[in-house]
């Protein structure tokens, strides 16, 4: 497909873009968003569809760059190339790396996450901060999380600080938005070792054995787990609090906790 | 002290508290502000010298509030009572609890920090973000982080960001800001043990022995720790990254890491 160039910030595309930035639009237009360099070569990797993806020349630095513009064409993503008038005019914030795309959202469903052994998810319930969303894909990415549940989240998943805090691992970390019960069905079905996170736990996260096939269950910032989760849970486990606040947030428990299987997972296999 | 009374959104010390917004302010004045009801708290049980509390009676809610104000009136902190438009232009934000201290900001030095068997420090080299020193704090709190050390941080530390993403463990977890010749020299004097945290750490994090006085050093989320740091060292480790992204950020380290530790001596004690 051949290259388009825009040059006016009048342009019909410029003026989409420029509605993606509200949740309402992208609610309304099926599309979102992905802004930034690592960004994009996530979505890329992930498999997400761009509708299309807009390329500032001048601002582009790295080979890099061009590979992964390469690589775009060569999938039949139409690439426009803009001049930084409009670009500027389309990104948020200063951290433009001269790429941006607009694509679809797009979940996969429970039967295609991982349960063989080393299955490790996370299960969030009603997260509403698209920063903790991001912190926790990250968090999971690197802890080696074969997937993660949303189960009923109260935020736009496809928030550009949710994507940004990510730094695109919300792109290639298995994803799926499900119902509480159908997500509770399907874990029970396929035998999970389901560990609840909570203050009241009973017993100390770092007493679970997390070599099996498990999930990883995470309540919302400010209720946390629901008792639909609590009670179906095998187990109950807390992070001990040794000083004066209350809690941790929702993406540093949820760190803690996928770590803590992640070097427990490392140690048995060398 | 009798209470004082504003009404006006023009009165002086409205004005002064307003200014204080603005880190130059904050600096040229040598006070920050201290605002919310657990922050608070945290300040005066952190031995904080504050100058004046704000107190907005129509929006206190609990008990808590008017033991909070009983220990500020009993320490000779002048409380100003406030109507709602004045207390309104005063803060920030939509997080109003009716508190808001002025306060000053205090440091304690590298000799007033615990050496003995427990001691289990941070030490973070050129810190940027206010909301990472925030989140690091909050972890050393939960972890039982019994100092943390600044090394020429490169942001405002008093920022209210940084305060509020603390939850007020900015006042309670003992900590220094040094130069980093000074804060080398008193670590090995006391010859605690040196972990750094390096991508290029030739450990993997949890195969160093925790239980001894020790110090886990962080380098800033642009550069990485110096080689200043990296060769005074006696241990430099990695945190596996399973996944696309070749970092975490710099407080998920910081977590990670003191959560360790705290794990290793929790499994000593019992």
């Amino acid at each position: 497909m051949p290259d388009l160039m825009v040059s006016s910030t009048q342009n019909n595309r410029v003026k989409t873009v420029v509605k993606l930035r509200e949740r309402q639009h992208r609610e309304e237009l099926g599309l979102m968003l992905v802004e930034g360099r690592r960004e994009v070569a996530c979505a890329l990797q992930g498999g997400v569809e761009f509708v299309e993806l807009y390329a500032c020349e001048p601002w582009l630095r790295s080979e890099g760059d061009a590979s992964l513009l390469e690589e775009a064409r060569k999938r039949g993503i139409l690439v426009v190339s803009c001049t930084p008038r409009v670009f500027e005019k389309m990104v948020f914030g200063d951290r433009a790396e001269g790429l941006l795309g607009v694509a679809r959202p797009h979940w996969i469903s429970l039967g295609e996450l991982e349960t063989a052994a080393s299955a490790l998810l996370l299960v969030i319930e009603g997260i509403e901060k698209p920063g903790n969303l991001g912190a926790i894909f990250r968090s999971a990415d690197a802890a080696g999380v074969t997937g993660v549940v949303l189960c009923e989240p109260r935020t736009d998943l496809f928030n550009p600080n949710a994507i940004r805090s990510s730094l695109g691992t919300l792109f290639t970390v298995p994803a799926v938005v499900s119902g509480a019960a159908e997500a509770l069905a399907w874990l029970k079905a396929r035998r999970l070792l389901l560990v609840a996170a909570t203050p009241q736990g009973e017993q100390v996260y770092t007493s679970v054995d997390y070599r099996t096939p498990c999930a990883i269950l995470l309540g919302s910032e400010h209720a946390g787990l629901s008792s639909f989760w609590l009670e179906a849970a095998d187990a109950r486990v807390r992070i001990p609090m040794r000083g004066r606040a209350d809690s941790l947030n929702l993406a540093m428990s949820a760190t803690i906790l996928a770590f803590e299987a992640a070097r427990q997972r490392a140690s048995v296999s060398g």
